[in-house]
Protein backbone atom coordinates (compact mmCIF):
# COMPACT_ATOMS: atom_id res chain seq x y z
CA UNK A 1 0.00 0.00 0.00
CA UNK A 2 1.49 3.37 -1.01
CA UNK A 3 1.63 6.00 0.82
CA UNK A 4 0.37 9.17 -0.37
CA UNK A 5 3.42 11.07 -0.78
CA UNK A 6 4.64 8.53 -3.20
CA UNK A 7 1.77 9.20 -5.20
CA UNK A 8 3.54 12.47 -5.97
CA UNK A 9 6.76 11.13 -7.33
CA UNK A 10 4.78 9.21 -10.46
CA UNK A 11 6.92 9.34 -13.14
CA UNK A 12 4.53 12.15 -15.22
CA UNK A 13 6.19 13.38 -17.96
CA UNK A 14 5.63 13.12 -21.54
CA UNK A 15 1.98 12.97 -21.54
CA UNK A 16 1.55 16.08 -23.89
CA UNK A 17 3.59 14.98 -27.10
CA UNK A 18 4.29 16.55 -30.19
CA UNK A 19 1.41 14.84 -31.93
CA UNK A 20 -1.27 15.91 -29.38
CA UNK A 21 0.11 19.72 -29.50
CA UNK A 22 -0.10 19.66 -33.35
CA UNK A 23 -3.48 18.51 -32.86
CA UNK A 24 -4.07 21.13 -30.89
CA UNK A 25 -2.84 23.81 -33.26
CA UNK A 26 -4.37 21.99 -36.37
CA UNK A 27 -0.78 22.25 -38.52
CA UNK A 28 2.11 20.43 -38.17
CA UNK A 29 5.71 21.15 -36.47
CA UNK A 30 8.78 21.78 -38.93
CA UNK A 31 12.08 23.58 -39.16
CA UNK A 32 11.66 25.83 -42.41
CA UNK A 33 15.67 27.00 -42.42
CA UNK A 34 16.50 30.51 -44.70
CA UNK A 35 20.34 30.27 -45.74
CA UNK A 36 21.57 32.79 -47.86
CA UNK A 37 23.85 35.98 -48.02
CA UNK A 38 23.68 38.97 -45.42
CA UNK A 39 21.44 40.85 -47.36
CA UNK A 40 19.45 38.26 -49.33
CA UNK A 41 15.87 38.84 -47.60
CA UNK A 42 16.00 35.89 -45.28
CA UNK A 43 14.54 37.45 -42.33
CA UNK A 44 12.59 39.41 -44.38
CA UNK A 45 10.47 36.56 -46.49
CA UNK A 46 10.48 35.29 -42.78
CA UNK A 47 8.66 37.61 -41.38
CA UNK A 48 6.30 38.20 -44.61
CA UNK A 49 5.42 34.10 -44.07
CA UNK A 50 5.04 34.47 -40.22
CA UNK A 51 2.38 37.35 -41.26
CA UNK A 52 0.20 35.37 -43.74
CA UNK A 53 1.02 31.93 -41.37
CA UNK A 54 -0.74 33.95 -38.63
CA UNK A 55 -3.42 34.99 -40.16
CA UNK A 56 -3.99 31.28 -41.43
CA UNK A 57 -4.08 30.65 -37.23
CA UNK A 58 -0.63 29.13 -37.07
CA UNK A 59 1.72 29.07 -34.34
CA UNK A 60 5.00 30.04 -35.33
CA UNK A 61 8.39 31.20 -34.33
CA UNK A 62 11.06 32.94 -36.26
CA UNK A 63 14.76 32.88 -35.21
CA UNK A 64 17.02 35.53 -36.37
CA UNK A 65 19.77 37.94 -35.43
CA UNK A 66 17.23 39.95 -33.33
CA UNK A 67 16.33 37.74 -31.32
CA UNK A 68 19.12 35.15 -30.77
CA UNK A 69 22.06 36.78 -31.73
CA UNK A 70 21.42 39.32 -28.37
CA UNK A 71 20.58 36.97 -26.03
CA UNK A 72 21.21 32.90 -26.13
CA UNK A 73 23.96 33.67 -28.19
CA UNK A 74 25.62 36.82 -26.96
CA UNK A 75 28.31 35.14 -25.61
CA UNK A 76 29.89 34.42 -29.08
CA UNK A 77 31.28 35.84 -31.88
CA UNK A 78 31.59 34.98 -35.44
CA UNK A 79 34.94 32.83 -35.72
CA UNK A 80 34.54 29.43 -37.18
CA UNK A 81 34.44 27.82 -33.59
CA UNK A 82 31.61 30.31 -32.74
CA UNK A 83 29.76 30.01 -35.83
CA UNK A 84 29.59 26.63 -35.62
CA UNK A 85 28.23 26.97 -31.56
CA UNK A 86 26.01 29.31 -33.08
CA UNK A 87 24.14 27.25 -35.46
CA UNK A 88 24.12 24.07 -33.24
CA UNK A 89 22.26 26.02 -30.20
CA UNK A 90 19.68 27.83 -32.74
CA UNK A 91 19.35 24.00 -34.05
CA UNK A 92 18.66 22.98 -30.36
CA UNK A 93 16.56 25.78 -29.80
CA UNK A 94 14.71 25.12 -33.41
CA UNK A 95 14.08 21.59 -32.02
CA UNK A 96 12.54 22.65 -28.77
CA UNK A 97 9.85 24.74 -30.50
CA UNK A 98 9.12 21.93 -33.43
CA UNK A 99 8.39 19.53 -30.34
CA UNK A 100 6.24 22.07 -29.21
CA UNK A 101 4.47 21.85 -32.83
CA UNK A 102 5.25 25.12 -33.98
CA UNK A 103 6.54 25.96 -37.53
CA UNK A 104 10.30 27.90 -36.91
CA UNK A 105 11.80 30.21 -39.56
CA UNK A 106 15.12 30.22 -38.66
CA UNK A 107 17.00 33.20 -40.81
CA UNK A 108 20.84 33.02 -39.81
CA UNK A 109 23.49 32.91 -42.68
CA UNK A 110 24.40 29.64 -42.17
CA UNK A 111 27.44 29.98 -44.54
CA UNK A 112 28.53 26.49 -44.33
CA UNK A 113 27.36 23.12 -45.84
CA UNK A 114 28.60 20.88 -42.52
CA UNK A 115 26.66 23.29 -40.56
CA UNK A 116 23.45 22.93 -42.01
CA UNK A 117 24.14 19.04 -42.55
CA UNK A 118 24.42 18.97 -38.72
CA UNK A 119 21.36 20.83 -38.07
CA UNK A 120 19.60 18.86 -40.39
CA UNK A 121 20.93 15.87 -38.33
CA UNK A 122 19.89 17.28 -35.27
CA UNK A 123 16.40 18.24 -36.39
CA UNK A 124 15.45 15.08 -38.21
CA UNK A 125 15.40 15.16 -42.26
CA UNK A 126 12.02 14.72 -42.40
CA UNK A 127 10.88 17.96 -40.71
CA UNK A 128 13.91 20.05 -41.92
CA UNK A 129 13.51 22.62 -44.93
CA UNK A 130 16.47 24.01 -46.46
CA UNK A 131 15.31 27.22 -47.84
CA UNK A 132 17.82 29.05 -50.15
CA UNK A 133 17.77 32.70 -50.47
CA UNK A 134 19.41 32.75 -53.97
CA UNK A 135 20.16 36.57 -54.30
CA UNK A 136 23.05 37.51 -56.25
CA UNK A 137 26.42 39.23 -53.74
CA UNK A 138 25.98 42.15 -56.29
CA UNK A 139 22.21 42.90 -55.14
CA UNK A 140 23.04 42.07 -51.70
CA UNK A 141 26.53 44.46 -51.74
CA UNK A 142 23.89 47.14 -53.81
CA UNK A 143 21.12 46.78 -51.23
CA UNK A 144 23.73 46.50 -47.70
CA UNK A 145 20.72 47.83 -45.49
CA UNK A 146 22.82 47.78 -42.67
CA UNK A 147 25.86 49.21 -44.17
CA UNK A 148 27.50 45.84 -43.52
CA UNK A 149 29.29 45.35 -46.66
CA UNK A 150 30.86 48.53 -47.08
CA UNK A 151 32.08 47.87 -43.01
CA UNK A 152 33.52 44.90 -44.69
CA UNK A 153 35.37 45.82 -47.58
CA UNK A 154 36.68 48.85 -45.48
CA UNK A 155 37.91 46.09 -44.05
CA UNK A 156 36.02 47.13 -39.82
CA UNK A 157 34.39 43.89 -39.90
CA UNK A 158 36.14 40.60 -40.52
CA UNK A 159 35.33 37.36 -41.41
CA UNK A 160 32.25 38.69 -43.28
CA UNK A 161 30.83 36.34 -45.58
CA UNK A 162 30.76 37.10 -49.22
CA UNK A 163 33.76 39.45 -49.14
CA UNK A 164 35.92 37.84 -46.64
CA UNK A 165 34.24 34.43 -45.37
CA UNK A 166 32.96 31.96 -48.21
CA UNK A 167 29.30 31.34 -48.28
CA UNK A 168 28.81 27.47 -49.20
CA UNK A 169 25.34 27.70 -51.14
CA UNK A 170 23.21 24.22 -50.68
CA UNK A 171 23.67 21.71 -52.90
CA UNK A 172 20.37 19.91 -52.86
CA UNK A 173 17.67 22.63 -51.10
CA UNK A 174 14.08 22.34 -50.72
CA UNK A 175 13.30 25.23 -52.31
CA UNK A 176 14.91 27.84 -53.99
CA UNK A 177 13.57 31.45 -53.94
CA UNK A 178 15.28 34.37 -56.15
CA UNK A 179 14.76 36.73 -53.52
CA UNK A 180 16.66 38.83 -55.24
CA UNK A 181 14.76 39.18 -58.31
CA UNK A 182 10.81 38.45 -57.09
CA UNK A 183 8.21 40.45 -55.64
CA UNK A 184 8.35 39.35 -51.69
CA UNK A 185 4.22 38.11 -52.23
CA UNK A 186 5.25 35.91 -54.58
CA UNK A 187 8.20 34.23 -52.45
CA UNK A 188 5.35 34.22 -49.77
CA UNK A 189 2.71 32.35 -52.01
CA UNK A 190 5.44 29.64 -53.03
CA UNK A 191 6.44 28.95 -49.49
CA UNK A 192 2.52 28.60 -48.81
CA UNK A 193 2.13 25.82 -51.43
CA UNK A 194 5.18 24.34 -50.29
CA UNK A 195 4.01 24.06 -46.81
CA UNK A 196 0.67 22.68 -48.09
CA UNK A 197 2.42 20.04 -50.91
CA UNK A 198 4.62 18.94 -47.46
CA UNK A 199 0.97 18.70 -45.43
CA UNK A 200 2.37 20.43 -42.88
CA UNK A 201 -0.43 23.19 -43.22
CA UNK A 202 -3.55 22.96 -44.51
CA UNK B 1 10.05 55.42 -58.16
CA UNK B 2 11.33 52.26 -57.11
CA UNK B 3 12.39 49.49 -58.85
CA UNK B 4 10.22 46.45 -58.06
CA UNK B 5 13.36 44.58 -56.07
CA UNK B 6 13.51 47.08 -53.64
CA UNK B 7 10.16 45.97 -52.65
CA UNK B 8 12.06 43.23 -51.39
CA UNK B 9 13.97 44.92 -48.80
CA UNK B 10 11.38 46.77 -46.93
CA UNK B 11 12.15 46.18 -43.30
CA UNK B 12 8.94 43.32 -42.79
CA UNK B 13 9.97 42.07 -38.66
CA UNK B 14 7.81 42.20 -36.03
CA UNK B 15 4.63 42.39 -37.60
CA UNK B 16 3.45 39.18 -35.43
CA UNK B 17 4.19 40.90 -31.96
CA UNK B 18 3.78 38.87 -28.54
CA UNK B 19 0.35 40.68 -27.95
CA UNK B 20 -1.30 39.22 -31.22
CA UNK B 21 0.04 35.83 -30.10
CA UNK B 22 -1.55 35.90 -26.97
CA UNK B 23 -5.08 36.62 -28.52
CA UNK B 24 -4.19 34.08 -30.87
CA UNK B 25 -3.67 31.33 -28.27
CA UNK B 26 -6.31 33.18 -25.74
CA UNK B 27 -4.22 33.53 -22.32
CA UNK B 28 -0.91 35.15 -21.71
CA UNK B 29 2.33 34.29 -22.03
CA UNK B 30 4.59 33.60 -18.82
CA UNK B 31 7.24 31.77 -17.42
CA UNK B 32 6.84 29.07 -14.52
CA UNK B 33 10.12 28.87 -12.76
CA UNK B 34 9.97 25.86 -10.74
CA UNK B 35 13.06 25.43 -8.09
CA UNK B 36 13.44 22.96 -5.70
CA UNK B 37 16.27 20.02 -4.45
CA UNK B 38 16.60 17.39 -6.93
CA UNK B 39 13.44 14.98 -5.81
CA UNK B 40 11.07 17.22 -4.84
CA UNK B 41 8.66 17.11 -7.42
CA UNK B 42 9.89 20.11 -9.79
CA UNK B 43 9.32 18.09 -12.92
CA UNK B 44 6.67 15.93 -12.00
CA UNK B 45 4.39 18.52 -10.91
CA UNK B 46 5.51 21.18 -14.06
CA UNK B 47 4.39 17.75 -16.54
CA UNK B 48 1.17 17.70 -14.34
CA UNK B 49 0.42 21.14 -14.95
CA UNK B 50 0.86 20.65 -18.66
CA UNK B 51 -1.74 18.08 -18.59
CA UNK B 52 -4.28 20.10 -17.21
CA UNK B 53 -3.38 23.41 -18.89
CA UNK B 54 -3.51 21.17 -22.68
CA UNK B 55 -7.28 20.01 -21.78
CA UNK B 56 -7.76 23.64 -21.30
CA UNK B 57 -6.52 24.35 -24.82
CA UNK B 58 -3.72 26.51 -23.63
CA UNK B 59 -0.29 26.33 -25.35
CA UNK B 60 2.62 25.15 -22.94
CA UNK B 61 6.20 23.95 -23.04
CA UNK B 62 8.38 22.02 -20.15
CA UNK B 63 11.73 22.66 -20.23
CA UNK B 64 13.53 20.29 -17.68
CA UNK B 65 17.39 17.94 -17.32
CA UNK B 66 15.62 15.60 -20.44
CA UNK B 67 15.18 18.06 -23.00
CA UNK B 68 17.58 20.57 -21.91
CA UNK B 69 20.80 19.23 -20.72
CA UNK B 70 21.08 16.52 -22.84
CA UNK B 71 20.90 19.16 -26.12
CA UNK B 72 21.06 23.04 -25.83
CA UNK B 73 23.51 22.71 -22.93
CA UNK B 74 24.96 19.48 -23.42
CA UNK B 75 28.31 21.09 -23.40
CA UNK B 76 28.25 22.12 -19.95
CA UNK B 77 29.14 20.76 -16.30
CA UNK B 78 27.88 20.85 -12.86
CA UNK B 79 30.63 23.58 -11.67
CA UNK B 80 29.51 26.40 -10.84
CA UNK B 81 30.41 28.18 -13.72
CA UNK B 82 28.61 26.04 -15.83
CA UNK B 83 25.59 25.74 -13.45
CA UNK B 84 25.74 29.57 -13.83
CA UNK B 85 25.44 29.77 -17.78
CA UNK B 86 22.96 26.29 -17.81
CA UNK B 87 20.48 29.01 -16.21
CA UNK B 88 21.56 31.87 -18.64
CA UNK B 89 20.86 29.88 -21.64
CA UNK B 90 17.59 28.25 -20.08
CA UNK B 91 16.42 32.08 -19.11
CA UNK B 92 16.64 32.81 -23.00
CA UNK B 93 14.96 30.11 -24.01
CA UNK B 94 11.96 30.35 -22.26
CA UNK B 95 12.23 34.34 -23.01
CA UNK B 96 11.76 33.12 -26.51
CA UNK B 97 9.31 30.51 -26.13
CA UNK B 98 6.93 33.55 -23.64
CA UNK B 99 7.67 35.73 -26.54
CA UNK B 100 5.95 33.22 -29.16
CA UNK B 101 2.59 33.82 -26.24
CA UNK B 102 3.61 30.38 -24.60
CA UNK B 103 3.14 29.25 -21.05
CA UNK B 104 6.49 27.97 -19.91
CA UNK B 105 7.37 25.83 -17.07
CA UNK B 106 10.86 25.32 -16.37
CA UNK B 107 11.79 22.67 -14.04
CA UNK B 108 15.73 22.54 -12.87
CA UNK B 109 16.96 22.99 -9.57
CA UNK B 110 18.49 25.82 -9.86
CA UNK B 111 20.38 26.39 -6.64
CA UNK B 112 21.45 29.33 -6.16
CA UNK B 113 19.91 33.02 -5.53
CA UNK B 114 21.59 35.06 -7.86
CA UNK B 115 21.08 32.83 -11.03
CA UNK B 116 17.17 33.01 -10.19
CA UNK B 117 17.54 36.78 -9.78
CA UNK B 118 19.43 37.15 -13.32
CA UNK B 119 16.58 34.29 -14.51
CA UNK B 120 14.15 37.30 -13.14
CA UNK B 121 15.96 40.27 -14.65
CA UNK B 122 16.33 38.54 -18.11
CA UNK B 123 12.36 37.47 -18.01
CA UNK B 124 11.44 40.57 -16.74
CA UNK B 125 9.53 40.79 -13.34
CA UNK B 126 6.26 40.83 -14.57
CA UNK B 127 6.40 37.32 -16.60
CA UNK B 128 8.76 35.85 -13.89
CA UNK B 129 6.55 33.03 -11.55
CA UNK B 130 8.74 31.37 -8.85
CA UNK B 131 7.61 28.47 -7.27
CA UNK B 132 9.27 26.87 -5.04
CA UNK B 133 8.91 23.48 -4.28
CA UNK B 134 9.30 23.17 -0.36
CA UNK B 135 10.34 19.81 0.15
CA UNK B 136 12.63 18.18 3.38
CA UNK B 137 15.81 16.81 1.98
CA UNK B 138 14.89 13.68 3.94
CA UNK B 139 11.85 12.78 2.36
CA UNK B 140 13.88 13.43 -1.34
CA UNK B 141 16.89 11.16 -0.23
CA UNK B 142 14.16 8.79 0.60
CA UNK B 143 12.43 9.00 -2.69
CA UNK B 144 15.71 9.30 -4.24
CA UNK B 145 13.99 8.00 -7.47
CA UNK B 146 17.05 8.15 -9.76
CA UNK B 147 19.65 6.87 -7.14
CA UNK B 148 21.46 10.33 -7.43
CA UNK B 149 21.36 10.67 -3.77
CA UNK B 150 23.24 7.33 -2.97
CA UNK B 151 25.57 8.63 -5.35
CA UNK B 152 26.29 11.70 -4.23
CA UNK B 153 26.75 10.54 -0.25
CA UNK B 154 28.86 7.96 -1.44
CA UNK B 155 30.70 10.53 -3.14
CA UNK B 156 30.64 9.60 -6.97
CA UNK B 157 28.44 12.35 -7.51
CA UNK B 158 30.47 15.50 -6.88
CA UNK B 159 28.43 19.25 -6.45
CA UNK B 160 25.29 17.49 -5.53
CA UNK B 161 22.71 20.24 -4.05
CA UNK B 162 21.39 19.17 -0.67
CA UNK B 163 24.96 16.82 0.04
CA UNK B 164 27.80 18.86 -1.20
CA UNK B 165 26.61 21.73 -2.29
CA UNK B 166 24.29 24.08 -1.13
CA UNK B 167 20.78 25.31 -1.81
CA UNK B 168 19.48 28.78 -1.54
CA UNK B 169 15.64 28.55 -1.03
CA UNK B 170 13.97 31.47 -2.26
CA UNK B 171 13.23 34.19 -0.05
CA UNK B 172 10.03 35.13 -1.33
CA UNK B 173 8.77 32.60 -4.07
CA UNK B 174 5.00 33.63 -5.82
CA UNK B 175 4.17 30.42 -4.30
CA UNK B 176 5.33 27.62 -2.34
CA UNK B 177 3.91 23.99 -3.11
CA UNK B 178 4.41 21.63 0.15
CA UNK B 179 5.29 18.88 -2.51
CA UNK B 180 6.55 16.47 -0.66
CA UNK B 181 3.36 16.31 2.07
CA UNK B 182 0.30 17.25 -0.40
CA UNK B 183 -0.97 15.23 -3.20
CA UNK B 184 -0.31 16.06 -6.18
CA UNK B 185 -3.86 16.85 -8.08
CA UNK B 186 -4.30 19.50 -5.36
CA UNK B 187 -0.45 21.35 -5.81
CA UNK B 188 -2.21 21.03 -9.42
CA UNK B 189 -5.04 22.95 -8.70
CA UNK B 190 -3.16 25.25 -6.83
CA UNK B 191 -1.14 26.34 -9.66
CA UNK B 192 -4.13 26.73 -11.73
CA UNK B 193 -5.74 29.05 -9.48
CA UNK B 194 -2.68 31.21 -9.21
CA UNK B 195 -2.66 31.11 -12.99
CA UNK B 196 -6.23 32.62 -12.79
CA UNK B 197 -5.67 35.11 -10.07
CA UNK B 198 -2.71 36.51 -12.22
CA UNK B 199 -4.97 36.39 -15.25
CA UNK B 200 -2.73 34.41 -17.12
CA UNK B 201 -5.67 31.53 -18.17
CA UNK B 202 -9.08 32.36 -17.69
Amino acid sequence: MKKPEELNITRHRGNITRSKREALNQHKGAVLWFTGLSGSGKSTLAHALEDKLYEMGCRTMVLDGDNVRHGLCGDLGFSDEDRKENIRRISEVANLFMEAGMIILTAFISPFLSDREKAKELIGEEDFFEIYCDCPLETCEDRDVKGLYKKAKQGEIKNFTGISSPYEPPVNPHLTLKSGARPLQECVDELISFLQAKEIIR
